[in-house]
């Protein structure tokens, strides 16, 4: 397709004299990474056959070494929906297992319009300035949905993605929250095995999100704008009782004043919260990501405190060995039901004992010890045989 | 022991000449119901060795016959977490099912204090006074722990026990709340079958228990107390959701004026929430399980109402059906976990593969794969052939 277009406004005939073309707007992301919409990522794929195949190896040492092309294909094949991909992307994961858990794992949230992308982006500018390698992700189920809401748009985060040490990286789009957290887990952990000392997990509140990303990273970090009382209607329940921090974001001119009332007035509900870490007490600060005030006091002041202190005591190993753990036995219970539900012996099954439930010809339980019985005896064994996968990838 | 004893307050010597020895309170609940205490549980054990043993049948037309000893032991064989009894149970509800169904059926919550037994003690007296045969069942998580909080205790509820169309049975304690959920749904049919026509389910806010209850029930109905401000601060977020309908309970006397407040208050409330049963508007009440105004108003003008309509527009019906459906898919969820767990091969390799993740020798997803391998290719199937029941039983 050609790379400029007739706007609507310019007039029907003698377009060809008239002048005015328009250029399309940028598609795709950074780093080669896909945009969201369908189209584009048909023209990835396209774009990926094109490119050399890499061996596992080749990822390996490209991630090693920092390349960033290498580094964005090696998340794309963990992002991959297709068995052959996610096989490759095991044995990567794997190999670059021992060269991971180096990084400041730091997740982000807070309500729209909170201004969470500014204030990663000028927090990950400073500390590339500061000759940091920043890492950006982003966990959104909703993109799933809604086809990526959160870094999907390359204009946002500018200044940050000009800079030699920022990678950038929206959500997967796709797939179960899951598969999505999966996704996300191992692109951290590619990430750190490409030496970025500092990885920012941006999400928003939509569904499970902030439990998810708070069970991936070190510190959790809450957004919020001035207007507690408000917000916290908007705001879902029990967001606060996970973060180590709470910044009031723009608190610059005429806005400062309600900003130091709002943290005041978080200070005095955090005072009745459990922290969210043992041996941390989670305060709230105040943050202008326009100016620029703040932000480097937040990070040098409390997340680095709170890492040098957690590592120090242990908290941080320990939180990130149950973290693990914890993600292991959430991907179990998904295994059994995705093995349960897409073994032919149920799918064929369900119906009929359903029917009867309904029914009331079968009592619930019997219907439960029967397909458990049938499950067992038949298709488990067969599934494992017929090597079905029973991860979310098709 | 003996069934008096000396409060401390008694003199040391001279014991004997001095009068006061005090009874024992009451201990065991109504109809040969257990009380919660380990010690008491133990006593109704050898009550039930003592008694005949019942066949199925015995149990099934003793039921149909509405027999209060033997729906009582019925509903302990339901609760009995022994195998044996186990089987026999479920052979009496498979039986009984066709004779379910017929009861309406009203789930009752609020917070600890908001008057929810005085409540139901008014109600059942005034439908059993009007001809009715009324069940109180109690689901309540915490009594797995507390041992019992919730009509565990005789001297409540005095009035509705001396009914004689009245039966109580308290929350049975003990087990996950995948069991608890099971014993309660069973207690529920086999009331029904016993041919009680209303059947009150009283849980208190603790964990899933709302979610629980609304899931096994026509009508869900809230008790608060004046002051929703400040009681919604304790009310579980959602619970509002949930309800068909709210009631202000100790609406009378000085208190009447702020009920109608809070009524208002609530009312409010619900223009911002979707109703909990499609067709039907969640309205807020009045009502005062003291002198007794507004409760059978709230009967008949609105839970009477609710299921005239729901059985007319169908709603009901799909309501119980959707309930069935989703407890059955709950406990294969349940059951897929503690096939799992409870696998020889899987007990034995688990640690192991802790280790190796916890050190970052293996990582997570691969160390699922090999998980879900192990116990597909051995534990399942074994399991089966030794017949190890997934159910919450020992």
């Amino acid at each position: 397709m050609s790379d400029t277009y007739k706007p609507e406004w310019a007039p029907e005939k003698d377009s060809d004299k008239f002048a005015s073309r328009v250029m399309f707007g940028v598609k795709g992301g950074h780093d080669g990474m896909p945009d969201s919409s369908g189209e584009n990522s048909q023209t990835k794929r396209a774009a990926v056959i094109k490119r050399k195949r890499l061996t596992v190896d080749d990822y390996v040492e490209g991630v090693l070494n920092g390349d960033r092309m290498i580094l964005s294909r090696a998340i794309t094949l963990v992002e991959s929906n297709a068995p052959v991909h996610f096989e490759v992307a095991q044995q990567v994961i794997q190999k670059l297992l021992p060269y991971t858990g180096k990084s400041t794992r730091v997740g982000i949230t807070g309500v729209p319009g909170a201004g969470k992308s500014t204030f990663i982006e000028a927090l990950g500018t400073k500390l590339c300035e500061a000759g940091q390698k920043v890492a950006v992700l982003a966990v959104d189920p909703s993109s799933t949905v809604t086809k990526g809401s959160i870094l999907g748009d390359k204009t946002r985060m500018e200044n940050l993605s000009r800079q030699d040490n920022a990678f950038i990286r929206p959500s997967p789009s796709g797939g179960t929250l899951g598969g999505l957290t999966r996704k996300s887990r191992e692109t951290l952990l590619l990430c750190e095995a490409a030496g970025y000392d500092t990885i920012l997990v941006e999400t928003v509140g939509v569904g499970q999100s902030e439990t998810t990303v708070r069970s991936m990273v070190d510190f959790f970090l809450l957004v919020v704008l001035t207007g507690a009382g408000d917000e916290l209607q908007g705001m879902k329940k029990g967001v606060m009782e996970l973060a180590d921090a709470i910044v009031v974001n723009k608190a610059d001119g005429d806005n400062r004043p309600k900003a130091m009332v709002t943290r005041a007035e978080y200070e005095r509900i955090l005072h009745f919260l459990r922290p969210a870490t043992e041996n941390w007490k989670t305060n709230a600060y105040t943050c202008s990501a326009y100016t620029g005030d703040g932000i480097m006091e937040l990070w040098d002041g409390v997340v680095s405190k709170f890492m040098e202190q957690g590592l120090e005591n242990g908290v941080i190993s320990e939180r990130r060995k149950q973290q693990t753990l914890s993600w292991v036995y959430s991907m179990v219970e998904e295994h059994l039901h995705n093995l349960f539900y897409r073994s032919p012996s149920i799918i064929e099954y369900m119906p009929r004992v359903e029917d009867e439930v309904v029914e009331g010809k079968l009592s619930a339980t019997r219907a439960v010890q029967e397909l458990i019985k049938k499950f067992s005896a038949t298709s488990l064994k067969a599934g494992i045989d017929n090597d079905i996968t029973p991860f979310d990838i098709k």
